[in-house]
């Protein structure tokens, strides 16, 4: 791939209630802000149906934006089995819109993300999203969900950006 | 509805590396098996890729078959986090599936399916597996998982001739 060509990346926040998604562009060492928003499901629907409201929103966004890859996050497992699940059943959805797009699909757990965005692998939320805007000032973000997701998205920019020089390298 | 009118309904076992799926007929009282089969993801391949494998072997089953209605059965919630989790994303694929194709999707409790199968709310699979084929002698079934979504499709079937029979008589 030519080091020149932009490379657009969806990040996936999952959630069943609220996944958020933002979309970055990289050329190079370059970042830009391209959008980000929330899909939400009502709680007052049933399981599926909130799933496929999760399900048709992403694709929406796919759709629209045209990524050529998707960073999601992996899961923290916490201790309550049914919260765990719930996550779960948002995650699969998070998972499989892109693959249904042709998206190849990286998954980042949340120190990395964590790593990538604010230099560390702990932090609270307020400074990955103060970063989140230091890195690329025109970002918005309407929820912390969406802010995660863009901190997905620069993550997966910089792994890619070490795997090809990596590769530039064992090519000399 | 009409009492007479068929509805088929596809039960569907959720697992990441085997889904099981059954699809039966009910008639009034009667109940007529008509397939069922097991959905597997390989492996050897990202998590993604194997959520879209089971997305698509269970759209081709909804595409071959027509199910007017699904039940899913509720995942039990065990200790292990990480294999919650996993059972989370291939259940979220199995609730979406259907719902994308319009069916309504209904959820069973294990003990619900096995209440209605084998009359109590505990037994074990070679009980649950002897009921399906005393229930439907023609059933066959090449996995444990596509035993025990026949015996959900089944489950679903009885529940819905209760709610039926509640109904008419509120109506009188």
């Amino acid at each position: 791939m030519l080091q020149g060509a932009p490379i657009r990346v969806i990040g996936i926040d999952p959630g069943l209630r609220r996944t958020g998604w933002g979309v970055v562009e990289t050329t190079g060492n370059s970042l830009r802000f391209l959008a980000s928003g929330t899909v939400t499901s009502d709680a007052e629907n049933g399981l599926a149906i909130r799933l496929r409201e999760l399900h048709d929103g992403l694709s929406a966004v796919i759709r629209a934006y045209q990524p050529d890859e998707a960073a999601v996050e992996q899961t923290f497992v916490n201790k309550d089995a049914t919260a765990t699940l719930k996550l779960g059943q948002a995650r699969g959805i998070a998972m499989l819109v892109p693959a249904l797009a042709g998206l190849p699909v990286a998954e980042y757990a949340p120190n990395a993300v964590k790593k990538a965005v604010i230099g560390v692998g702990h932090g609270e939320k307020r400074q990955i999203h103060m970063m989140v805007k230091v890195l690329m000032p025109k970002a918005t973000f309407d929820t912390d969900d969406a802010a995660d997701a863009l901190a997905i998205a620069i993550c997966h920019t910089h792994h890619r950006q070490s795997a090809a020089a990596r590769a530039a390298f064992a090519a000399l």
